[in-house]
């Protein structure tokens, strides 16, 4: 069973725009067991179109048309279609009938462009677009002697998920042969890829069933996990099992197994724990705050904290003498675990963290070279900091910071 | 002249990878006038990657493979690219004698998969591969009567990259009609995309040389202008001509005319005006500074600020009287005015500027719903704010507010 899913639209053809509706698509797909083969974009010309469907038709057993679906000349998904068929569009009358009241009750004049997104292929289902002016098509249908599904979408993501998931889902499901698909995503950080590999192979290839797959990108490494089974409950079971096996192994350096990200995990324990977070932050510049506050519901348990930049605010918000400044210079682990301390104490928290380092490309020495990081953690008991050396540009560098720091606090509250 | 980008391997037919090569590769390409036409994701299967370059054969005549050009078994590009053009490989003893060096050179012995990546096409030229192991390789060659560019590249973008910039461009200006293409970018925020298309399309519709497109996203707009020509200077001549009129149709909502980012221009200009900044951030969490100190040399001019999430820091920090926030609320215009007068004093910058508001999806009220900020900027003359209503989820607000709050410190600048 081939599935090809064909994004259409010029835009995705220049340097400043991609398809990403095809990540989605692709999710939901193989938790049905589907795969995709072939990914193909195309651009807004006739031509083009009807040869990239006709390929489609000839290799593939599901084809899903992404855009192309709107009243302008540029949007062809529909007559490129019929073409590479060799059949006509009929128009809806049912259709024009609903786009006319939508259009009345928006109190807008309906110009003719747009009854063209009433014209439908033969024999298919209409499929009601919530979000947008365009319905989509499921057309169940023969193509050289094979039979062929073909789904065309919105291509607007606000309309298409929906859309797929209400109405390509279930249809997808009747016709395809059961298979329960069940999945796991574990996540850790401070281990590589080879050496996470290295460490997990023995274990997950004795795994026959379950499909594991080692990514490794921002500062994490990610195992997905799938099963398929006739029984939900017997492919989660095997999931399950793997996933635990791998826990275990992967001891302190798994956060989460259950797709969480870091930021998440430690706003959870923060609350869990009942303990109080603020933050104090030179190279990573309000980085790491960020991450934190990009989960709703963080404001129970994080307090907030100071960008410290300058060596002045190093002093005022967060209490480090300047004396320790001079000594030592503002990147190293006593100024790190003064501005812990430090920010813990003004702000009443439970915990205080800080980072300070060079983050790039200048103002790096022999000393203290680009990539020197120092990460502190402070609670009433003690105050301690680790030191790091990230390499990457920047925003690399930076980030693997905010990583290093949202580690140090999960590992204490856990 | 049709070219054509194939993205070789089966993780980018997964949920969590996409080709981002081919978007360096159509800049590049743009810019000596060669569009894309098609781009195919294909996966690591030697009878799905024959099919797909047949297809291609046929209808570009350019093509380009990227990835598969590795020693494993699941590396298969050559291989299929010499089925498809019905040709045998050929194993290259100076790329064996060079590869075995490599090897030596790390001292790490060479497994015979390796000899693979030595197989070269019928009179292709090999193309040194800096940064890897696998060389890619240049065929000039006929297939059904036409002539065929088909490049080979390695898939990882650090050795894609330099490859194609070093050994494929310049190959493909010798053998493509002299097109000079000069190009520019302008970027606006405040305004919509329809509003601005509204203003500037009677504007742009008579450079009809130059190719206009505007692009919304990430709480700004770009306008893209093209023009290819004879001759640089004339090409670059009308894209400056259109440019100045789109600016000064667009006024101060123009951020930058060369490309530069709205957080570039800021800290360009706070050191231009020997002015410096501190923030302080409720609702943002970090984002605004975030943005500031992604900026390498933001420290010469910005100085940090306070992250003041609860209302205490909000008075510790940024003193705020408490009284304030009881009568008026922490997210009102009157704290947000507060907080900018009190991190600019605190801290003795010139400027300071303050955001508090709902970014949802809880906390929100009749009164005060999510999506309500106030942003507020401080400088020794006085201080004021601005009400803002921002839609969508917590994610874009919070971009809305630090974009907001960016953007009043660059017309505070300029």
């Amino acid at each position: 069973m081939k599935c090809e899913i064909i994004a259409v639209g010029s835009e995705l053809l220049t340097p400043w725009r991609q398809d990403t509706n095809s990540l989605y698509l692709t999710e939901r797909l193989n938790q049905i067991g589907v795969r995709i083969s072939f990914k193909t974009i195309v651009g807004d010309r006739q031509h083009d179109l009807v040869s990239t469907i006709a390929t489609g038709l000839r290799r593939s057993d599901i084809l899903i048309l992404m855009g192309g679906l709107g009243p302008t000349e540029d949007d062809l998904s529909r007559e490129a279609l019929a073409e590479a068929l060799g059949v006509s569009l009929r128009r809806d009358g049912g259709l024009v009938a609903a786009l006319s009241m939508r259009f009345a009750a928006m109190r807008r004049p309906m110009t003719d462009n747009n009854l063209k997104q009433c014209d439908v292929l033969p024999g298919s289902i209409v499929l009601a677009n919530a979000n947008g002016t365009a319905p989509g098509q499921w057309i169940d249908t023969g193509f050289e002697g094979h039979r062929k599904i073909i789904l065309m979408l919105p291509g607007p993501p606000k309309e298409l998920k929906p859309l797929f998931d209400s109405d390509c889902m279930p249809r997808l499901r009747g016709i395809l042969p059961v298979r329960n698909i069940a999945t796991r995503t574990l996540k850790a950080t401070g281990i590589g890829e080879s050496a996470a590999d290295a460490l997990l192979a023995p274990i997950y290839v004795t795994f026959t069933d379950v499909e594991t797959t080692i990514l490794a990108g921002h500062c994490e490494i990610q195992l997905q996990l799938t099963c398929a089974k006739r029984s939900m409950e017997a492919a989660q079971r095997r999931v399950n099992e793997l996933a635990s096996r791998l826990e275990e192994a992967l001891d302190q350096y798994v956060f989460s197994s259950d797709g969480d990200s870091l930021e998440q995990i430690v706003v959870y324990y923060l609350e869990l724990k009942q303990e109080t977070l603020a933050v104090a932050e030179s190279c990573t510049g309000g980085l790491l705050a960020q991450r934190i506050t990009s989960i709703s519901g963080s404001s129970r348990s994080f307090l907030g904290g100071a960008i410290v930049y300058s060596n002045d605010l190093k002093t005022a918000f967060t209490g480090v003498p300047p004396s320790l400044i001079q000594t030592h210079g503002a990147v190293s682990a006593q100024v790190a675990e003064s501005m812990a301390r430090g920010i813990r104490e003004n702000t009443g928290a439970t915990l205080g963290v800080a980072i300070t380092g060079i983050a790039g490309p200048l103002g790096g020495t022999d000393e203290k070279p680009v990539g020197l990081v120092y990460v502190a953690l402070s609670d009433a008991k003690r105050t301690f900091s680790e030191e790091c050396h990230f390499r990457g540009d920047r925003e690399n560098i930076r980030l693997w910071a905010s990583q290093k720091a949202l580690d140090l606090v999960r590992r204490r509250l856990m």
